[in-house]
């Protein structure tokens, strides 16, 4: 049987308050053939609940990465899936499980990429997804919405699980592209770039969240290589070079 | 929103041993939209710890129908599913989970259909799956078969939402996406930012071309819409304004 892998891919936890959720999660992921757990400030683990919970899967807990911050289970990954059930007004891209589930097998081709599941009651808070360039959505019957933690990666992982035994090969020529750049690269761009603006003056006080967001939207569609993050920071340091320039000669003049 | 009628189908458990699987199947079947639930000779039923994992699906909990043997609980059904992780060597049709969903919505046209989940450790019982007439299996990883009763629940429950949305044309909202701007919008985006560039000295003389045409892909994969041009070009104001402030700041200060 040919299966395409699902190696890169971490599956993260922020936040998970049940420990018995991590045991589910890490079930669900084995059997479905995902490997990578990454629990973002557990609130109990390790833990006799999880492990109980786990069963059968407890090498999946035992190579879990414990990380004190998103950042961390971040590092390296260059695609962000984030699981959301609330219907989110802002134009993220969503696609539902069963299309994220190819998305992630295509994007996995070019590197790392973490899928992200939120607290029990609270999900992931709008700072979180925005770490995020696509929200998955698991359909639900309208009447009631609350899919358990443990389910939810359930069914993401067996959604992956089928798409990667999607026996055919890819049928058109892969576009030759350079490989995104990693998360932690384009925090780096985003914090500059919103420095900047900052300095500019560009942002009035309540459009800077909100603008920041949009400029986010905007350039994870683009899925900028380490190069172009590269030319876009360098564009960033020659402009306030320029601002500060302009300011050093007319100094000089005086 | 059209969607076909799950009504008609039984989720069967066969003699569950932990409260909490019958607790987190009931919530698995709530948030799908399936209602009833039989349990054939649960081993502790009602339960305190069936009744926190169910969290919100109380209600099919309150409304599940207990039997003393299968007979009962089948009883009215024309059609048959039994859930099965082992390959059965017995000639019995086996359709994958995805499949079995959509012919269970079929089947449900014409009267009731049941679906059964065997016990925790075992499974169904040969005489059990005589009562089939169609095997359903939930594809796993090679190296580990061992879906929870819970999560087994889960995996058909969501199968048989999706195939019950079917009808209605697309399965999740749209996402929300702006025309991307026409091209001479984008001339007008590129040619500003040449010029900003220009005077920040981002440009040594040969780079220029090459620079200007690797940012025109980058935005172009993008492709900005007229609203996020008029904030790209925004920026470029700004910039502009930012290092030419400073000038004049100074210059006021002679």
């Amino acid at each position: 049987m040919i299966r395409r892998s699902l190696q890169g891919l971490r599956v993260v936890l922020v936040e998970p308050s049940h420990p018995g959720n991590i045991g589910a999660a890490a079930r669900a992921m084995k059997v479905m053939g995902l490997r990578q757990l990454v629990l973002v400030k557990p609130r109990f683990f390790p833990d006799p609940e999880a492990t109980a919970l786990a069963s059968g899967a407890e090498d999946i807990l035992a190579s879990a990465q414990v990380c004190a911050d998103l950042d961390t289970a971040l590092q390296g990954c260059h695609k962000v899936y984030g699981t959301s059930a609330r219907d989110r007004r802002i134009h993220w891209p969503v696609s539902t499980a069963r299309e994220a589930a190819g998305e992630i097998l295509a994007d996995l081709g070019n590197g790392d990429c973490a899928l992200l599941f939120g607290r029990e009651r609270t999900g992931l808070t709008n700072a979180e997804l925005d770490r995020c360039q696509v929200l998955v959505h698991i359909p639900t019957a309208e009447e009631y919405h609350s899919l358990n933690l443990g389910q939810a990666v359930q069914v993401l992982a067996y959604e992956l699980h089928l798409a990667a035994l999607v026996l055919r090969p890819p049928q058109t020529a892969p576009v030759v592209r350079e490989k995104p750049a990693p998360a932690e690269e384009m925090e780096g761009f985003y914090g500059h770039l919103q420095q900047v603006l900052r300095c500019t003056g560009f942002f009035q006080p309540v459009r800077e969240t909100r603008l920041m967001r949009r400029l986010r939207r905007l350039f994870d569609r683009a899925a900028p290589s380490q190069n172009e993050v590269n030319i876009l920071r360098g564009m960033l340091t020659e402009m306030t070079r320029w601002a500060t320039k302009v300011d050093k000669k007319d100094q000089d003049s005086l």
